[in-house]
């Protein structure tokens, strides 16, 4: 039920035009009238009204204010389904007790370099490699990834490693040659909006790793998967990767308060990125153990051998040596709240 | 020329370091030793070096900090170009001394509609008709517009009333219906970091209107430009249309110091959409006086016959009258500030 | 009436609950039992009910949402006095069709700059001199104001000049030093809610000009203005000087939608500060256009005639001769919008 | 060593100009003529220049960008005192390898009620209690707090159960009052730029647990802790507690990156308060759990005995029996982290 306010000043004629224009979209108004002014319920599944229809009704000039109340998402809503949602990868779960890592460099820049960082995270426990073939870059100068040869690279890798790869999409039109290389299609930051990429993965079988944009609210990110799920993709990884506030400390906020907030409010498993989230490798490892403890069921680190020599983002990438000693650390924060990695 | 500096700390290995790294970028290097720490000047084309490769030196534990004093941007900056670009669009000109606006509905939603109210702004002073037939919605369960249908309409109005069209763009898929139809192709806010389609329209010769993203910095959005530029592609309009801070009274918080920023940074004309900034019907005609005191090239106002009954963002939308007589007050203020409307 | 929405699962109980606790707050409640859900209204003067204890309803098992429809703030509201306020000040007036002018340097450094100053704004056109002599600070080693001196140079400058003085008052303890010199009590933005300095001068019959915080909403504006008047003094003036946001090409982002929103909300004069709001001088005099345009009552403008040796602010003053070519093209939109300079 | 670049268009007299200047303020100049621009470096202690003389010069004409290096803060500094900072309060530490809790309800109600509320948070392991005599309400009609009788209620429960007591200053005019009854004075978000409040409580030998502002950049926060500290008084804790941006599923944003850039920069040890960041008590224990995995040196905790009946921020308060069930978990995360609780 959501619900209509009236103005003091609203008519019977108004009250009228309201409930007709309710009727006419399929709910039954409740009519309650106080001393001050009228309020009325909308009766009936009212998660299909739209912001823009709530925003119609706040146009009327007899109308105080909408309330909605229901939340505008519902497949990706815990109310919708109770348990938690876990997603199987070849032999990994992501979403269960276990906390997966996905690890590697921001950009895939070269085979070998890729093949070694990959063996360097997984004998420290990561599960997935992740590396980016084309590159969403705020320059048109800049390295804008390799393309079909780096999903090659990863795909190599992933045979040699048996480690399964987690890379970018970032046009419907790749959505082939994504799909034939990798096991989980990641939609970035800059995406996350982008409607029609997100229907073109909703199509398909295959897990989606949804990042937060960088001034999404929660909700928003829950509508950007409902977008996924609505097409019949149920399989969706929540991604919370920093927002942009006034602090120019960090590259971005990390909003570890996400974490529960998005558990209260879905089923879907919940994985953070503090390397993008902060922007400089010194706070990663902080952070990453501070997104364990706020109940992340996954992490997805940077790892570079070479950070600055990195083409991309190398500020923020960890050395391996860096990143073992980390997981040693995570390992401890993840058993002290009932988990494992 | 950019500026690295070194910490205190830095040995003269260190020092050899950066220089030869810069060198193999095709830099020199200037090296000024202070009592308290050694600064590198770096001489070139430094607007070459992308914001991950400065990222990269300041990876480097020798260095403090990398100082950027070129702007990232080349083609859509006012150094490139000093004199003001012009863009023709049929008889009309956006950048001159008129200020041009843009009226029409959010999305068009039927053709006797979408006349009727292309006729009234013309009457009213209007240019150019504006209104979605692709439509980028937050809710997957939200009309999401007729598509080629719409577009069809809206190509009927140009017809029967001279009015060039302006329709947005939300897929790389749909450049040819869109560029049959349209006379300018709008990027959304949402979309103004999705580079595959600013490479994409940077690739005709049709004039694009390139909407701020709501988190988008100033210079996010001149780098955005610069891919459709640096495509061959230099008829490009931006757009302020709102950003997102923590104040929920409006929809979006209209920055219009980024009017007469973005024209001290840019040769290109700028716009002011003053009803999605603020997204409420009675602040939409205060936002557009002020926006053309503060120097804005044109207008995108909402207007809808029906503002009640709109499928998209009716309450942001104004009735005719209302426009008209805003029309009437604009053309005072323009004059006030040696324009005209 | 507030609404408090209860969970589907509240029950009986539950409701009896909240009817009791709101029954021993003075309140009636209104029982209204949907299908999905329970929904009560609140019946009587709710706009007592301080956010806290709205809060505490939130907090109970029971409760889904509360629903708050009353403004937190009565005495600054328009419902409560629906004409528009006129603060006379001498023989000038804010509030009323001419729009006021109040200039002068940030902070007072010198008696002879100070009336020199003052001479070259007056003959443009300023009503008002402003400048500090406490001076908020962000490093406890910068020039922190000349004090009392800093009040007695402005005490002098109005004798010779007529012009009425507009001060800021940092510390309740200097509030009798401070009505001895000055006609309007400036209280900056970083103090918009320091309360006890807000209820010192609410207790005495001199007008105040009240900046909004950094990140301060415009309901909190109203609060704290809610505060001074609270305590009786109702001459209160309104301030706009900018926002924190991520942006970083202006100090702060000036948002001039406050201006229509305040002036629909509330009956207060808004006056706004452009100099700050946008921290460099060559945004000031389009800012200032679209300030008068948005519909100010006034404008705050720092002038300096020698800004590069100003002590306090140098970077966003104008100089006399620049801001008497500004008051010519205020004049004009000033006459656009039916107003006066 | 600052940095003052200048525009390609400056000439020899320009140069001499800001030369001039930097010599008058007691600097040498060091000149780098490039092939592009002149560059400035700007020798002798530069942590001296304030913002706004740094400002100063960027309004010169000549001037392109002022690049400063040097932090604006130093006492508080990690560079001036490297060694972590450990401030005793009567047998507890703060700072060192035991993690401090501060419990108890935000305001002070009733002594019964606290007696019994700190009795159930020591027993649990807290080993402060907090509560507030003097409130920062946003309402100037909701309860303002007890006043001295609330300090004496708190002196009353230290007496009766030996823990220290923390209570927020509001006033500077409150010193006396404050120095009799509390063993930490608090300084509210909404205070943390009340400059004479700061050098106020600097002037006395009593730590002082600062709060950051809602918009306050972490630089910001180092800035107000130098006000105190310049004042002689080092005793300064650090407080993380929420910063205000675009999202509202949160009371505020917990800014936990803060906890290790803080630890990175400054010496003074740093708390958080989840309570305040998140403002729901759902939210509480992840966000106090992570934020002992980020690194921080203590929590602040609100516990309230009935928090639906709570005058003051009841939603956020948790229940005895929570806050025990969370200490036992954060024992744990803080063994995985090296600390102990």
């Amino acid at each position: 039920m959501d619900i209509i306010a009236l103005k003091a000043s609203a008519t019977d004629k108004d009250i009228r035009h309201v409930v007709k224009r309710l009727e006419s979209m399929g709910f039954k108004a409740n009519i309650s009238k106080g001393t001050e002014r009228t309020v009325i319920g909308v009766i009936g599944d009212t998660s299909k009204i739209t912001e823009e229809e709530g925003n119609a009704f706040e146009a009327m000039p007899c109308v105080e204010k909408v309330l909605r109340i229901i939340q505008p998402f519902k497949l990706a809503s815990r109310n919708f389904k109770p348990e938690a949602t876990v997603i199987k990868v070849g032999k990994h779960a992501i979403g269960g007790k276990k906390i997966q890592v996905i690890a590697g460099p921001c950009a895939v820049e070269n085979r070998e370099i890729l093949l070694k960082t990959a063996k360097e995270v997984k004998a420290a426990g990561a599960a997935f490699i992740r590396g980016g073939a084309f590159k969403p870059r705020t320059s048109p100068y800049a390295f804008q990834g390799l393309g079909e040869e780096g999903l090659a690279h990863l795909a190599y890798v992933r045979e040699k490693t048996g480690m399964p790869v987690v890379t970018e999409i970032m046009d419907p039109r790749d959505i082939d040659v994504i799909l034939k290389y990798t096991d989980i299609i990641q939609i970035g930051a800059r995406n996350m909006q982008n409607f029609r990429l997100l229907q073109e993965v909703g199509s398909y079988d295959k897990p989606v790793l949804l990042k937060r944009g960088l001034s999404a609210t929660i909700k928003e990110l829950l509508m950007a998967a409902e977008y996924i799920m609505s097409r019949g993709n149920h399989k969706v990884i929540l991604c919370e990767r920093g927002i942009r506030t006034f602090e120019t400390e960090t590259r971005n906020t990390l909003d570890l308060s996400a974490v529960p907030v998005l558990k209260g409010l879905s089923h879907l498993p919940v994985v953070v990125d503090p390397s993008h989230g902060v922007g400089k490798w010194r706070l990663v490892a902080p952070m990453a153990k501070a997104a364990v403890a706020a109940g992340a069921d996954g992490l997805i680190i940077e790892v570079h051998v070479r950070p600055d020599e990195a083409l991309s983002d190398g500020e923020q990438s960890l050395k391996p040596e860096k990143f073992k000693a980390l997981m040693t650390e995570l390992k401890a924060v993840a058993k002290a709240v009932g988990r494992e990695i």
